[in-house]
């Protein structure tokens, strides 16, 4: 028997307690799970960075995969918790719009999660990964079916996608979306809708500096010189070898990113 | 077979190898184990902080359930290590009060670890993690029992339990335990014991601030407000909606807060 | 039946889903691995640092474990795929030297990789960990054989291990190999070689103190004072109880280290 597999996005930080005793609710309904961490650093209240880092990993999970995302200002108001299936897998989430993502890539069913006796006994108003997400996630990894959980509901919260605005014939805006480690700027340009920057020369501009170059690899070019990549995540990336190119521009998440085919 | 689960709570950070090691010994000894991760953020020597984190923890583990506690400044003396059975469950630890908030909790019974049987054959000066703890904790969880690790003893480590002080007929002095990573401020006073809160005026005043109302979740008050909230660690909490008390306040752990119920 | 234990070290960090994505990958090639992280936290390009920290934890894992290592500056250019069988244990990296710690301690075997139908079918230019690594690793432990990943290969990069260089007949001149979170300063002189220390007087210089003492445990000596120690590490470390060793002293990882025995 495949051991079921849940993973975890939250906004709750290594160096408390909360995502230990999420994993001590889940391993107590459902011994078999195999938990998987895919970020607790969203930043706090971030629910674009929390549906960005859902995305980029979901689709490397194996089927029945469920992802439980608890990146969640709003716990203890009357925001619903949700139960979405799409892609052969199920996440269990608060209805803030953080599986925007998810809505804009896959045909989905989103449920709101209505069954308080998959529910930790007692419902702190604070701690909804530990007493709903949590136990939620677990019951349905051990094989209870989504439809226990709730009905179905279409009025779910959806952010509109941050897409680039086209702004000439040749022209867009786009914004960027995530600061990675290495300090590559990741935009939201999805490489695939702009080909031409592999056969024509381009502008993209961010911050107080231009760049034209496009990179296949991060040793192309020398140590501090900037460059274009199209990095793993599938967006037009903003990198420097063996550089932080944030740091390099001096830019943040949410900078303007114009772009310009010549 | 129920997997048995082993939790590790430690000052060593994840940046070093030493909690990939610790499972390492752990899945070598043990390889059925399900090993979770409370919390390796434990400020350096902060036996108060890494007995709050593991009993905020536990209650949510399956029994039978080893926590493995390694905050342990005296790594190399004489401090004896110990196993608690608590709970329906078991904790490795230096016997130096970091499981005092255990003790003041539950029933419970101390023995001090002799069988060097199952430590490593080699122990060394300053990674008992490796060498001691994390073997007895993998022992234990394949079933060795309690008896053969060592002697009950009553002569354990306590540490006084940080509770708030009465100062006036209605009047309490108290302090900042924990500030957790929402900066919320976590007090040492236990929701449970002033339960007048909820219907009487008060103050409760910490830094320069005197806060004067108790919201029932994050999102009651506006951004930069400050208010008390029982949070999910079951103590008072003094917190700002979606911004960092702690950084409002200026306070930090161990800061007094003062309760006067009107 | 033992379930397949892998570890990951890269320098992905924690906060992105880079080390999430690659266990999704792992479990759905084999859903019965053991994920060990031994750490995230290699600073970017830190190839020295990453085979420092996996030769530390190696030691301590299972026969048959499988090492990824994932420190690769140079991703998406023509350096190879590795895979090393020493130890009892597989270790999967990119040809960069990252493994020359293990080479030093261990009868080795390295083949390059290049069996690609054990990659996932898109093999992106910035992401291997992902892409090749993961999957190669996960292959491995579900019973795959090394013979069936590539040939066997004589011209792997090895870097010269940084031993302390005699400079006197009694005086050797090495370096800080690193900093641990406690503030330690790991030297690279192996404590087997300088069995002298526990006998005879000396004199160890960094930055501007020179350290006389050695201690046997981290409680030895007073707050804030400075002694040798012979660490987990197996290596020389400075350190001071209660203190950061490297903060007293100004220095950090490639600082120079003298030692003579007088």
């Amino acid at each position: 028997m495949r051991r079921p597999v849940i993973t975890l996005t939250t906004d709750f930080g290594l160096a408390d307690h909360f995502a230990g005793t999420m994993k001590g609710v889940i391993l107590g309904i459902c011994p078999e799970a195999q938990i998987v961490d895919i970020s607790h650093d969203v930043g706090p209240f971030g629910i674009s960075e929390g549906g960005y880092l859902v995305a980029q990993a979901y689709p490397y999970f194996p089927r029945g995969t469920v992802h439980i995302v608890v990146v969640d200002p709003g716990v203890g108001t009357l925001r619903r918790p949700i139960l979405v299936e799409a892609a052969g897998q199920r996440f269990v989430a608060p209805d803030n719009g953080v599986l925007s993502p998810v809505y804009a890539r896959e045909k989905h069913k989103v449920r709101c999660i209505t069954s308080e006796k998959y529910f930790l006994k007692t419902v702190s108003q604070t701690f909804h990964g530990r007493d709903i997400f949590s136990p939620v996630g677990a019951h349905l990894a051990r094989g209870i079916a989504p439809t226990k959980m709730g009905k179905p509901i279409a009025d779910y919260m959806r952010l509109h996608s941050e897409r680039p605005v086209r702004t000439a014939r040749r022209g867009w805006t786009g914004a960027v979306l995530k600061i990675d480690r290495f300090g590559n700027l990741i935009t939201n340009f999805p490489a695939e809708d702009f080909p031409d920057l592999e056969t024509r020369p381009f502008e993209l501009s961010v911050g107080l500096e231009t760049v034209r170059r496009l990179a296949r690899n991060y040793a192309e070019y020398g140590p501090g010189e900037l460059f274009v990549i199209v990095g793993s995540s599938g967006y037009l990336e903003i990198s420097s070898s063996q550089a932080s190119a944030a740091k390099i521009l001096g830019c943040g998440a949410g900078a303007p990113v114009e772009l310009r085919i010549l």
